[in-house]
């Protein structure tokens, strides 16, 4: 490939006067009176297309006048000072090679103007090739980046954890059944049960709801790990904040208290964020303009704000306190919902909490009891202009607490053999939290809905393409 | 957290006469007569444990003596010049704090002594406190970011596929049902069937075999692309080289052809390989030592080689002429089998071969079709000591060429109208390929099987923890 992406095009990595070849696709064509016609060329390597000027003098030039959004081009062409404003250079056509044709332009999906978002939807296959699809395609690749790197430079090691298991035990929701069986020939027990012995894992397998579990196996020997991975939920939540099949990040620390995992969380946002700020700025200005005009404001300011750490006893106080009025009344023991985390993260603090210290009859079986009996050391981040991001916790490493735990919730411990065991064989404290992906993509672009920040959703009634 | 990894302990990060603590895992304790302990003391963070020498003068020596691999601490220690071989610094313990004890150690399934890998593959939950298994995880880690680095540099975008789908479409393997319908009322047509209208996703829906044809949609918009996610097969193979659930990555690339991915291809194991010996020499000279005495130098000749590329029709001549006896006789048309790729990699060239131009009757739908109209633009990648480790292809770009071999091999054009969409609107010249990401590993480390290299493997009857 001896081409050049239009981003080290428009970058000036070519001086005035080279001669360079790109390749892409027509957003658009624009023909001068004056016997030329303008092209801007998309490649997806940075937000803007470059401009080809497109002189009359070429052989094809006939052919050029009838180039339409999304035709494929290969383009010979000099550099030169852009007359035009809005960028430095501009490409003048040595040739242009016509590589694909678009089929009917009247009748092409993607033709040039405005489409409603939903529409895209409808495209999953085509709307990587808009404006907007294409920015949340390169900050999506930003953001996964900059959290790998972040990970491995502090020593983190990645951990694949199972997609499939046969553990139905977090219980953090609904599960699909992944299964063999011929569905008009089910295998029964002599019972009259599903006779699961004989699908292709010998048991019921589902897939997973969250890779905590099995990651904590490595934290508490690797010491220091991570997943990231796609985790699933059969939920039939058709909101803009759910999807079937959604990414996951879990970090999982050996030695880490509660307020380790929140520092690590803080650090951990802001580093991503800044990593936007600085290599997706193009993008970024898009979506200011288009999306959402706080949109670089808001990641700025999260990146150099101090977290507020709050303990949920104090915020409901703050809360009862406030002249505002909520749908939902609060007292100690409910979980906020989300007008309370809004309402303490965008007008009490304006910046971003740190809610720690939960009841625990509202968290999970294996978060940290703390001294007070009543809470456990669990911790949720709330951003403003999005709410909850991150939620995660201290995990119970006492044997005898958890078993006690497990017994209050009428969970048996064969099913947690194995989890006993990190608490069996020793045991240390750890820490750790999670972050959905989706979520985060859309907190950065601004985009309302996760089905648009990731390339093909999967919600209820829907796994097209 | 205010503790040190052991990594850089060892690495001398700090000077003789600090003080640092360090947490972790004891691997071994020796008492010596002269009234002190050695305690080999591991975190995960690189192969070595650092050795902690304990004095009987710590007010709790004897519950030291009792302590017993697996067994958890945290040290508070003065770095000294080590007196033993094989580490330049040792830790005097000024305090040894026991955070948690190993119920009754005699049966401790991590105890330590050398166990088969067959007997750790029933602990997956323990046996990453293991050597052979701590090892294959920080040399997985480095792969995996050396992959997400390698492509990131080079200016493409992470693309996540999706894990379910309801496209029944590539024909790669036998394919898992996902579905949230009662196994023991299943809903029926009129006609008899399964009304997967009422499933979740209102269609029959499975666990992709491989992201190829949707990432071509982001690769036909943004021009170079690339999945790292896992993928599944429903195979009842119980081999070395098998699982039902692995990690893929696959590259796509618009405007090059089956030689600039065969390039890409081998500039990316060069660069993964040279990461992995730069950055894991300890975890590399275990495996030398224990699991194969060839790795390191199998690596190196990897990295330092250049690969031979080799038609396939080419290959089938040096076999016939081979003084060779082969299990499955050699003619043209047929697959090469693991017999084959071996003699021609290992003894015929001694350097890895880029297979290319194979018979079309032996690939799948997708791949472009030669001038020749028998052979297809593919190539794999076979390896000494391993055979095939990628596969990959020039795609059909040519809409009419492309429904002829449809046509032919009894596929309706209508089930691949989103993939025939990206040749009506556009369409250019595009190439990619697939690595089995745990046949990398157990390449790279040597281990005999992918089962060992992947955290919780899933195989015909086993999906445990």
């Amino acid at each position: 490939m001896t081409h050049a992406p239009v981003v080290d095009v428009l970058g000036s990595k070519y001086g005035v006067g080279e001669t360079v070849t790109v390749k892409g696709w027509v957003r658009t064509r624009r023909d001068s009176k004056a016997g030329l016609s303008f092209i801007a060329l998309h490649d997806g390597s940075c937000f803007d297309p470059v401009q080809i000027v497109a002189l009359n003098t070429l052989p094809n030039y006939n052919d050029v006048q009838r180039l339409t959004a999304g035709c494929s081009l290969a383009v010979v062409g000099t550099v030169k000072e852009s007359q035009g404003q809005g960028q430095a250079v501009e490409l003048e056509a040595v040739s242009v090679d016509i590589m694909g044709w678009v089929e009917n332009p009247d009748t092409y999906p993607m033709a040039a103007k405005r489409h409603s978002i939903e529409y895209l939807r409808e495209y999953a296959h085509l709307r990587p090739r808009t404006n907007v699809i294409g920015a949340v395609t390169r900050v999506r690749n930003c953001l996964s980046q900059a959290i790998h790197r972040f990970f491995h430079e502090r020593g983190y090691f990645w951990i694949s954890t199972p997609i499939l298991t046969a553990s139905d035990t977090e219980g953090a929701g609904e599960m699909f059944r992944v299964s063999t069986l011929d569905m008009l020939n089910i295998p029964k027990t002599e019972q009259g049960d599903v006779d699961y012995r004989q699908d292709f894992f010998g048991k019921e397998t589902y897939l997973t709801v969250s890779g905590q579990l099995n990651v904590e196996t490595y934290c508490t020997a690797m010491s220091k790990v991570y997943t990231f991975g796609p985790t699933f939920r059969a939920e039939n939540s058709n909101t803009s904040r759910h999807l079937a099949e959604f990414w996951m990040i879990e970090p999982e620390v050996a030695f880490a208290d509660l307020s380790d995992v929140a520092q690590l969380a803080e650090d951990m946002l802001k580093y991503v964020c800044k990593a936007v700020l600085e290599e997706r700025a193009d993008d970024m200005a898009f979506f200011a303009e288009r999306i959402n005009k706080d949109v670089i404001k808001r990641l700025e300011s999260l990146v150099s704000s101090d977290f507020v750490r709050m303990d949920y006893t104090d915020a409901v106080s703050i809360l009862q306190a406030s002249s505002k009025t909520f749908e939902f009344p609060v007292e100690w023991g409910v979980d906020l919902s989300s007008e309370h985390e809004r309402y303490l993260a965008e007008e009490h603090v304006g910046a971003p909490i740190i809610m720690q210290n939960y009841p625990k009859d509202i968290k999970a079986f294996y978060m940290r009891i703390n001294d007070d009996n009543r809470t456990v050391a669990a911790m949720d981040i709330l951003a403003p202009g999005i709410g909850e991001i991150i939620g995660g916790s201290q995990r119970e490493e006492r044997l005898d607490v958890f078993d006690r735990r497990l017994e209050e919730m009428g969970l048996s411990k064969e099913d947690y053999a194995w989890y006993r065991d990190l608490r069996r064989y020793g045991t240390v404290p750890h820490s750790g939290f999670g972050l959905g992906f989706e979520r985060l993509v859309a907190y950065v672009t601004g985009m309302q809905n996760v089905r648009d920040v990731i390339p093909f959703p999967r919600t209820p009634g829907n796994a097209s393409f």
